[in-house]
């Protein structure tokens, strides 16, 4: 399996990318890994930093697309970037999957438009896991910030066979974001789209969920336009963040809470893991012929390392496979 | 000063109200309380419960809005409950403000059409403090689920009158939320209310807030629609309510841990009451010709007499009359 890797993209690129790429093919070297970049540039930091890549192929890009480069940019004047040239041999088969922690709406445009949609897909989603106690995929979490109920509906099912093939739940429960529990509650947006979701056989739905019951266990899947989805999102990270930071204020205080602290370490850790969105690698692009992986703008090598197990993840478990299985099934029903 | 109290209203009422209303009698016996209710109810709930309600007049109402009621119940067949006859007691110069933890669309309705709206606020806000580390308080918090840019921009006017007045928050920092940081982030409404916000010249408007920065101290006022606004203001309180039982659960794990909770009490206590919402009393609706309070639904006593000490505190601090002068002074300048 080769994962194609974004090598120029990213708060911390070139650097941390091939260190998670370095990272990656160092615990399952099996993994062929394509670099997308400037050749000089990458062989100079990998070798400056110790970095093996020797078992790595590169391929030579001259661009790279900025946070504040516009979404179509990729596939006019910067069709040369890492981005653009890596999403281009993925749709032309020189990999299984493509891993980018570059512009988010230039990576969704060009996913969209390079590699193109699933047939039955209207809009993908950007799925992100939400660093809660347990995990709970986001769809949509900030692509596409208007959505229809036909859209929510959408992410509804690729967001169920994306829960029930990678984390092995079985009939993952399927919740809307709203403000508050009853059917009629929401915009005309919600209302509708809680009609078609009651209705879809294909998936396990229980209703709307509002803003307190997130952090408790309530669903696997949690759909949302996407500007409501990104404030969730990065509001559950903020105050997961925070409250990491009041903790170790809390446990700072003295030499007994320090000790304590220190007997505490393994559960701490724990935490700290299960509120660190890194460890959850990126957010997979769902409904794209093949597997996309949006890593963190802000990723450093683990979060990259696990964006690439993602993205292995992704093809095995043949989810696109399967999302078409379930949208033909949905199509059919719909014509009889 | 005397407030106007809904003893029927509230998913403990009326046994949490009257306590709520004893106990800020007992702390500030200069406070007049009108309790609206039925007077049989109410008098053998006191008595009952041992409370002093002697020095409290009680006003007949005969039926109470329940959470299933229709907004507009409250001006047409229960216009007679313990909430249509507190604001019609309000509208009439009976009491100086009115607090009640009653339904929230029927309050909001109610405030508006009996004791109706100051002039130029096209749209009154429900505001609520997050539960954070610093107070922050959303406008909308769940009322008006669709606004306009206007909306927002009174929101932001008459938040800012609040904080100043009742936190002694000097120039307080006016954020909108959004799904990013550039003025060009968001839907139409938060562009357009962007740049309306960014002229306003009664503000101090620090820009576009993400979720991952709300809990961290970057502004005192967050403006919304409602939609968003219920969202966030639920999350924060279910990610607050999480980090405490994962705090318990951490300290309950041995003998040694428990013992620094305890040395840490002081500490751990300030935090519970950080994110404890009952901690900061009810939510103010804000654009009323008089102020009215809406208590949260499971008020507690403690939750009632801060909504009370809250309602005196809007009284005292003249907020709406600084309101009327910072729109007067706003309609004036558009003229000019």
């Amino acid at each position: 399996m080769k994962i194609i890797l974004d090598a120029m993209s990213g708060d911390y690129a070139p650097l941390e990318i091939l260190r998670g790429a370095a990272q990656a093919k160092g615990e399952y070297p099996e993994i062929d890994i394509l670099l997308v970049g400037d050749p000089d540039t990458i062989t100079s930091v990998a070798r400056k930093d110790g970095l093996d890549i020797e078992k790595m192929e590169i391929y030579a890009s001259s661009s790279v697309i900025s946070m504040e480069d516009a979404p179509l940019s990729v596939i006019h004047d910067k069709k040369d970037s890492s981005m653009g040239v890596g999403l281009k041999l993925l749709s032309q088969g020189e990999g299984d999957a493509f891993v980018s922690a570059g512009n988010t709406g230039a990576l969704l445009a060009g996913a969209s438009l390079i590699v193109r949609r699933l047939k039955g897909i209207a809009r993908p989603g950007i799925g992100a896991i939400l660093p809660l106690l347990n995990p709970v995929l986001l769809l949509d979490s900030g692509a596409n910030i208007t959505v229809t109920e036909e859209n929510l509906e959408m992410f509804a099912v690729m967001g169920s066979v994306y829960m029930s093939k990678i984390y092995g739940i079985e009939r993952p429960r399927v919740g809307q974001i709203n403000n508050g529990a009853e059917p009629t509650k929401g915009l005309p947006l919600q209302i509708a789209a809680y009609e078609r979701l009651s209705k879809n056989e294909n998936i396990n739905f229980v209703g709307n969920i509002e803003g307190k019951d997130i952090p408790f266990d309530t669903c696997d899947v949690l759909v949302a336009d996407g500007f409501t989805g990104n404030v969730v999102l990065k509001l559950t990270e903020g105050m997961g963040k925070m409250m990491l930071h009041t903790m170790k204020d809390l446990f700072y205080a003295n030499a007994l809470t320090m000790l304590s602290a220190s007997l505490m370490k393994t559960r701490i850790n724990d935490l700290k893991h299960r509120f660190d969105s890194s460890e959850h690698g990126g957010a997979p692009i769902l409904g794209i012929r093949k597997p996309v992986i949006k890593a963190h703008g802000g990723s450093d090598a683990k979060a990259i390392k696990n964006a690439i197990f993602q993205a292995v993840g992704f093809v095995k478990d043949d989810i696109n496979g399967e999302i078409e299985r379930v949208v033909n099934e949905l199509s059919d029903k719909s014509k009889a």
